[in-house]
């Protein structure tokens, strides 16, 4: 997840507008600091929503595109998280409850180019022959921020998606990372340290925001989205339906497994510190649906197909399972209209069995015409014993394909 | 629904705590109000949401037991959102907006005493002897408020309960209300007009607060709830546990309407002036389920049973209807584990027959021992043609009793 | 001096203009409150300033035309200085100041109407044939201020100057202050009590803000002028030229106490809680002035001519002493080029003698044509032993006239 | 004059106690930055003041020992008067308004070492074998002020005196400055560049604050003194005599010019942008001075006698003049009692002239004992022709020494 102090980085006239009707002509970007106070920030809380939410790894922002560190940067001296707002290491006091309270990894985001730093703009106006931005700012941060505070994660990103490897020094950098950083032996990466580097080097791919291909991809990649819509970062007034549900969510989630991703699912604190209520609502209702369906999630891989060729809603993953051999997993995102759910892909074998993730019953199928492909029929499972409201698993054992 | 700016009147050691970390020692309760800046606050889109969730009137807190006024009221000069904060007239926007877009009567709470204003001290200390604070103060601001916006209903409160009707001259602004008053022919109010007027005198009954008698009354009566749990007015810190689920808020309407009652639901919207999502989701959820249901509410009567006495939770209304004669409605909030609801209190005759509302199909019923009660069978309802996921109501038409 | 909160009652464009640029456009005059923080007030250290001013009388402004009270005021809840902003009993605090560390007698200044109150507007809109604002804020508010603060100077005014006595109840209110109220026996007050009183009634005269006659008058009155020219508050770009200088004050003050006036010197306090420093400068050189002239000034009354009718800028007092039968002072405002003063008014006698108060030696006279007037001769005072640097006062004894 | 922004860098118990009764717990020095506002701030008069002070040279705060800068530096991104408070670049504007109105050189005051700066921390702690801060803040920044505007005067300073020249590369950086800078033909800079650079190396000496040594120097020095004595900033609640009266600043100012040395007189500008009217009047009165004794100061050199032997308190300069060959100036502080000034240490000539500067009038003298020394008859001046209140310039033409 993301974090504190995302903003949206182009000016929309709304934007403009609200501005006007509600600041002083003068007030700067940087004066917002001040109301940044995080009074209600609890990280031990967070810890808690996120374990239940089933979640691997945290990812939050150390520093967006606009440059506020939430941690005491040495190298923004009197503008980070500890200097003005909410005068707490954020980044430190998250990694502490995240590492006590959970076995969750604790990851960092870090945008190294900024939209509006100076240095950055001067070195970009100069094509990137000059370096001030990233000698006096963005590689001492990135060492103290590593040193400092460990992550497992480093999620890379550039403001603009601009300058090249050399600019950035990409490569000694990360030498140093996988060979002498204190987390050589455990940090991964994605792949946004360059312009180039864009969706071709790097731990994992995360091409580009909200990237679901759709497909088997040969390559660890992650699907970094957002339940608001429209933002990466808290809207103070964002209605309901900009939110998405978490039907929505599980089918990114189903997609997005079946190709061989991760999914990063985007939240945005408040400035008083929380997590509101909707959101956490969000990852608890996942969290419940993964505690369902977990088996069929941690340590599966894609299958053969990733989606269904007959009924496209339904997404495979696969799994050795101790007592089952490899089992292949359907996710159903909607209930079929006569309880009777079509698949097309797998090749049943007699002693195919299916079951649906937390239903102890039994659940019957016939083979499909000329054997290909399965009819599994739901409609004799009471309602009131579906182990959840939203999409279903089904386990496919010793199946032929 | 209640509105801006409450706040609990009783210091908890958390909160003295809270202002002692967030806030400079001599920051006081006025001090506050530059912070309520309903900037977002779109009584357009409050009505909208409103009329979503089926009410039929909607009551806004005009006026606090800290006594806050949320219109420009002349008795309360520069201590009120048209003077701080917001610099609206919050009152006559929401009217306005839920008068222009919505048939939703409106309404305004207003607490006649206060909790900490020096004249009602000194008059409450005078053993209600004086009246500074009545006619220099409440009655001046209550006769405003109705002539300027003339309420459909007029929601009266103590902030301590005390003083007796002689002290408030209830009698001759009621008087006022119901002879000359522009809203004379219209008005609704409650009993909350002086201390010996709790739960004796008054349009309708609200004896205190979240009152669920769970049996009829021989008079009209609300039960005013709220969807926090622990708070009337918005927390900024809530957790996700403090609000009711949907589940929850039907449960408790279904007892309101069957005893009699009806059902004030309180949200406490944010300093921004904004209904949180989660907020809105709650009330988006219980219109979509009025949506469905609403045949067996509005217009309806209670039943000769409140609650069924053989399956409890499941609560009565009864309603003359068009084609069907009288007709019986039973709310069921839980589903039967064997899909079977086990009906004590009708007497089903030979022409009785069972519908779902919002479901097309017919019910299957058989009689109860000795033609007591009925068994309704539910279990060949597919779960995917279900109206609702929450409470469900069966329309019983032609029964005996 | 008046006292805190005052601000000009016109909108000058240039004040239009820096709230534009300096403010949210929704930004009231009630927000500012939170900013008159006084976190510096020391009412000792005000004591202490007036004290050595040689100030017989401090009238602290309670409340001014925008509405603001200084003290607790139970008929402005939540808008005034303990409420909101300071946290402080202002009017209490420097009463009991005044009263500890001085002889000093503490008054206090009370705007009876409104600028912009509705119930002023309302009745004033009525042509004063209603009383909502005079019975439900003003009396209420000037009888807790007698009661609670017992002012020795009640120096009351009107915001626009209208409205008729009948309105205000004046006669009832001060019959209640002369007969009945604590300071029935020591209470003193101007005029401003109605429309009509303005120059006609009350304790003594203030017929217009800086009224300074310039001639002798039948009645007690005062000039109540303000060191600031352009302003009664504090003005936070004021430039050093738009403050008289002490030469500038000790005119005015001649010119008063010869016409037999009073004069009231305003300074404006920050709203920090402070007297600027050169504020406290011109208190404290008017005070040094005074304690060398003090004699002429303390107790004495108008002579037979104000002031000289050949040397127009010396204003006379007089004053009956122990030793020297009745004498006449000349305050000489500036010094004669030739160093000797040529006065018109005085006709000496043979045992006339001239001293200049605070000098020590002789000071030489002799009369002028027809022993009509006195030439005396200052050339042989040293400067370094003259008792001040700005203006001098002679006093004559023995004279003729 | 020093400029925006200082605060005393040692925690007074009465500081930490002012901040915990007017602030939050939290609140931190950068928080301090939106409290800056500058919305007064007219660079155009101040530019008058400076002018009227009959200054020669003008140093602005540029960066102070906390490290707030007061121009949009590149290297404190976000946390400078641009970008947080003013919105205004305050260098830039002054530094043009200096230009354009006045012929007054422009001179930056910038503190190298910071107090707090986390990367300063860590190069003192490593006794300055790392050069973090150095590299990435201080040297760059100094570079960007220069090329920026250009100034006069560096005026170097060091937060806490601690650190080698090798630590600051100041050789690298005054050799840049004086060889190949945009100001390498103009600039004069101090001598505060580095721990063993204090009274040591640079184009003059400060070699402490408020440095007067009272007797000649063999190099050029300048005493920095401020107007308010126990502060460089700003003290919103200095009382008036915190304050030198004009007195003490010319009798600081003729000690310092006969020894050799300039004085640069701080005042702390407000918050507000303004020049408090107090400062204002200490700077237009020692204009007013100057402009009458400009001749012995401007263009003026020591005499081969700083003070006089006899009488102590006055002090000498010396210059050639077009008429009068080289004239000795005594400037005498206090009027002497008898009216007779008596001179020790010039040796009169037969044709030794008195005059008093701004007075047209001969003075007499009579020579001393053995033709040592002079005593000079002040009593036939009319003091109301005195050309000042305060101190007085004699001009000796033609004396022997």
């Amino acid at each position: 997840m993301n974090g504190f102090g995302q903003i949206g980085s182009r000016r929309a006239p709304d934007i403009v507008n609200f501005m006007k009707h509600n600041y002083r002509p003068d007030f700067t970007y940087a004066d917002f600091a001040a109301d940044f106070t995080a009074e209600f920030f609890n990280p031990d809380e967070w810890a808690d929503i996120f374990k239940a939410s089933g979640a691997g790894y945290v990812v939050l922002t150390s520093k967006h595109g606009e440059g506020f560190p939430n941690w005491p940067s040495s190298h923004s001296f009197n503008w980070n998280a500890k200097a003005v707002g909410p005068n707490r290491d954020l980044v430190g006091d998250l990694a502490n409850a995240i590492r006590n309270k959970t076995d969750i990894k604790f990851g960092t985001y870090y945008c190294i180019s900024e939209w509006l730093h100076p240095l950055y703009m001067k070195d970009k106006a100069n094509n990137y022959t000059t370096q001030s931005f990233v000698l006096t700012k963005a590689l001492p941060e990135l060492y103290e921020l590593v040193n400092k505070y460990k992550p497992e994660i480093l999620w890379a990103d550039l403001a603009d998606g601009q300058g090249p490897a050399s600019y950035y020094k990409s490569k000694e950098f990360l030498a140093w990372l996988f060979n002498d950083s204190p987390v050589k032996d455990s940090v991964v990466t994605n792949d946004r340290w360059c312009h180039e580097c864009f969706c071709k080097h790097g731990g994992y791919k995360t091409c580009r925001d909200k990237w679901n291909p759709g497909k088997l991809q040969k390559f660890k990649w992650e699907d970094c989205m957002s339940v608001d819509r429209h933002s990466w970062g808290y809207r103070r007034n964002a209605p309901l339906d900009s939110y998405l549900d978490i039907n929505q969510i599980i089918s990114t989630f189903a997609s997005t497994i079946s190709c061989g991703g991760n999914m990063l699912m985007n939240i945005g604190p408040t400035k008083e510190g929380t997590i509101i209520p909707v959101f956490e609502e969000r990852l608890r209702q996942f969290g419940s649906w993964l505690k369902i369906n977990g088996e069929g999630v941690y340590g599966s891989v894609p299958w053969s197909h990733q989606n269904d060729f007959t009924t496209k809603n339904v997404w495979y993953t696969k799994k050795k399972t101790e007592n089952d051999g490899t089992a292949v997993y359907a996710i159903m995102l909607t209930w079929p209209d006569d309880s009777v759910l079509v698949l097309g892909a797998p090749i049943p074998s007699q002693s195919t069995q299916v079951t649906m993730l937390g239903y102890e019953g039994t659940v019957n199928w016939i083979s499909g015409p000329g054997g290909q492909g399965m009819n599994i029929t739901l409609q004799n499972i009471p309602w009131n014993k579906l182990p959840s409201p939203w999409a279903w698993m089904l386990k496919l054992t010793n199946i032929a394909n």
